[in-house]
């Protein structure tokens, strides 16, 4: 591998946008192309920086020799065959979560790279913030003992567009937010999530209504090491982006998250103010730099990524055992889901 | 009624010689008898706090004629008989929670109550909290819209003396403990609790195993008008006494709880460090003499009290369905326990 | 001593009236008298704690030969008088700070206390607050190294009524207000006040200019240890009732004070809000019990109170020589106002 | 202007390594040059950030025809002499704080500023920190009413080496630190400083004994509205980097900083405990590109940079004065400092 790895991109909306202004930014890693079928955002990025080829078909985008290595960051419907037309071209993939919406499509993709033997890293930009890395120093020295319970909390501050949210494309309000919080929980309670059983409800974001989905959800766990958790997502955070993660242990507990986002307090008759981190990029934007770099350098050193496929794969299961525990009010086995795809 | 309300204590362990200091300092009460089979804590009690009468047998304690009010502090399974023998004395009667361990047993008590035409206060104390107090005007006043989601937190610092923590006695963690949190989600959701799911397991206090019991519990909670739930319990939480409760709500959510008790931080090479809180009364002691204050009152001005004996009915129901959850593993409605047992 | 102390109140104002509360709730201690000139402040102490004996004339008070002590709580001016009358009748005597505006005057009541052989305790609450306590104990154990720089910040709520912030009654704004700082700078730093510099101004409450104070204060410490500090006094904290320090050692430092009074945090689409510590008793309440009671163990048990009469002159001088560093615009020693006084 | 600014960098210390990484990163600049004697430096930096111009001598840079711009970050002893030189080759100037550490020099390179008309911006980061950006909004907004009372806190997390901290080189404690204190006073307080005095003292950093500085001050301000302030510098905050400022106003409060970096809370048996902020980048590293990104869209917009020149010399003025009162004993006017040099 080069000192230097070109990368395309692949997609340029909100997420792909952002990754390409990380790339820019991350030493070792140079924007090397972009697709997407629209013009508009072909152009915006190929000025802001410098990106030396554009394109509408991805295809042409992997045909590039000189590509080491791409982002796919289009909707998750595609993500599937981009990825193992990506592997089959000898591109190091680094892929947006999830995977895909099913077990068999996960499955087909995973495959593909197998046997393209081409590095995969998924974007479980979590693993990557300062905060989780320290929690995961902090359980993994033994400061809290034994892990014992996980709880979770995702909240995002606005009802998304229902075009977004439909759960064709989505996998549904779970499987969209809550697949953040399994990894974590896999990742932190060193341990595979056995079953789950899950309440949700559509309580507040009206226009999702038409495409079927919820707005809030509380998911029971239950780990293979016998430990509990629980994780709530919610789309109705109005105050601001929410997300916090605890784990209790034997012996002492670990919290992650704060609310706040600059570090002033108003002080009036009316008592205390600060504000609350607004959005994703407020909160996570270093973690976004941190893991293309992660990944960067793991194709330069010939190092397997540390978010894996089979992590994408882990955490798609407990999140459809989750969406069948919500639809039919019981507990769901994540070796049910499991079996049924194997 | 008199403006000085002359109260006795029934069982003067832990909880009730906790009432019997707060009696001596709530104004407009007098501690007027306490009662308890070991002479010990009534000799303590009579010492500190000047009681003028002392029983081993509460029954002699019920016939003062001049007695006009009792805590009953006595462990859980004599809590239903002392509440009629009391109520039948004529005597208001505050009621540590919670009534009974089962529900035929509660419909007993509160019926004997409703016939003797006594004042009756079941005691969850968290209501008289200053900041569930706050969170629930909050709430009232618009100011977070719908209530949506509610998450609650209870942990105790210790692993609980398994002679107390006997499932035959206490009725188990989840009714031992969390049935506080239920009232607290009855409370600030304003709606009833429909249906319940739990995980639950025995991860630290290996004393417990002897009683049959478990040390942490997730609850999922489905609500009446729609909304969303989720309570967790552990008594292995060594670092401090943490109890929290959030509610998201369709327009901004409110939290209660700190992990503070003294304001002093101590800030060194290793970091900043604060305290927490370390035991119940720490956290709760105002709450504790609020609440007998509130009790005072009503009973002088001849108003009901503000939590009721169908409060303490309603959160064991919710009790009784999460514990049956955890056994059968499945989702329990809390109407399948109430028309079990009417 | 007998093991019940027989304690009178002088002066039924805002602060005797909270010390007569104070006395009836503290174990060992007996509300036995109370004097006041007026007769409604007489009688709403005689009803709400039944005090047994009612004065209006503070001698009288003082002839009860039962009577074992007595609080200070009349105006500055009046308590040097006081002292002298209560320490020749032999009682105990706890003074509210200053106990007096002069040197001359303070040294007058400290030697007639010296001959009665009394005890005698000063009011600097904040030494029996817990966290000001903790970071004592913090501070004698090591954990900062040596204390190097002194923070303080004493804020009040409200602009007060200029009849009791007249300089010539209350000492003006710093000997008034930053005379708790002063000794908390003594007591936490370990070391004397060297020298003095201060600058202030009336900057808000415009009705203190008819007496000619000042609302807002800043004060460089020296002390003799060579340590730095700093305090700061204002009137105008409208936002709530504002007392923080802080201690800068050479191997850490401790932190006393947080903005917040009950643990409720409101998140809304304006950020998030808290409430702030309003009064002076909803921070120091427990505070004022723990003094009280402090004194009444210290003269049941025959020892010296842990607040001297020694520690109420050395502040005063600091605030007298703040004072002058004032009006004068220049570094003044502690050492020229005490030599000035010898 | 061309729509990207070619930028030099002078000196490739710990400061102008940390301008060049910014430089690579902000949208619109070029790294296009650097320059320092030391070879090792110029090849680190010309390797990571492809640096197409590398120079031992600063003048060789400045004769580039196509550099737009300079940062100069070379130790402050020559900042008059580069400032003078790049304004005479029309360059725009970025320069670190202070301009000189006499008056005489910054009025000289201010002179020579003026005559060539070049833009020039100085390195007061802190106004383009998030925090103190909302904060001055806050009060411009009117949300405190009138600006009352200033205080500031900055405190190192290590002793300098003591080759850096040479009064004769950094202008001592003072002047290195505070200044930054000091401008962030002018600017939230919208008015001037009119007098100083200061407490300082060598009491940890045994090794600046032999250059002569002291390790840690506090000053006291009079602004020229009247407004009162206190600043306080430190070398010993072991415990992490520690910036912290407040404004009370007429109305209301503002305090900027938190004791936390990343978003993690430890609770064990010993309590809560989490980090600080660990060193100057953390901090404040997006300040860093938000204040190389303002002077870059400056030049190119032909607006003249948000701090000037006159904000330099502003604040220099207050450290000599507040460097005179500590060597004095005195309260020292800032007029009296700014006479002596017109």
């Amino acid at each position: 591998m080069p000192d230097r790895l070109n990368i395309g991109v692949l997609g340029l909306g909100r997420m792909g946008y952002l990754y390409a202004g990380t790339i820019a930014h991350v030493p070792g890693a140079v924007l090397y192309a972009a697709a997407d079928p629209s013009e508009q955002p072909r152009a915006r990025v190929g000025a802001e920086y410098n990106v030396p080829h554009l394109f509408a078909d991805p295809q042409d985008l992997l045909a590039l020799p000189e590509l080491d290595a791409v982002v796919i960051a289009t909707p998750t419907s595609t993500h599937k065959d981009l990825l193992i037309a990506a592997a089959q071209a000898g591109k190091a993939v680094f892929c947006e979560k999830p995977i895909a919406l099913t077990i068999p499509d996960t499955h087909a993709a995973l495959t593909a790279v197998e046997r393209a033997g081409v590095p995969l890293q998924i974007g479980f930009n979590r693993r990557f913030d300062a905060a989780y890395a320290r929690a995961k120093e902090l359980i993994q020295s033994g400061q809290i003992g034994r892990p014992v319970t996980f709880k979770s909390v995702g909240r995002d501050p606005f009802c998304p567009n229902p075009q977004f949210a439909d759960p064709a494309k989505s996998g549904g309000l779970i499987i969209d937010m809550a697949i953040h919080d399994f990894d974590a929980a896999r990742w932190l309670m060193q341990s595979e999530v056995a079953r789950v059983s899950s309440e949700g409800a559509l309580l507040v974001c009206d226009t999702l209504r038409a495409v079927g989905d919820i707005d809030n959800a509380v998911i029971n766990l239950k780990f293979e090491s016998g430990a509990l958790g629980n994780v709530e997502v919610s789309r109705n955070a109005f105050y601001g982006y929410d997300i916090r993660t605890e784990v209790l242990g034997s012996e002492g507990a670990v919290n992650i998250g704060v609310y706040q986002h600059t570090a002033v307090l108003l002080l009036t008759r009316s008592g205390a103010q600060h504000d609350v981190t607004p959005y994703l990029m407020e909160r996570f934007g270093d973690a976004y730099r941190a893991q293309i770099g992660h990944f960067v350098s793991s194709v330069i050193n010939g190092t397997p990524p540390a978010v894996s496929g089979k992590d994408g794969l882990a955490s798609l299961e407990i999140g459809i055992a989750a969406t069948r525990s919500l639809k039919e009010g019981r507990t769901v086995t994540v070796q049910e889901v499991r079996q049924a795809n194997s």
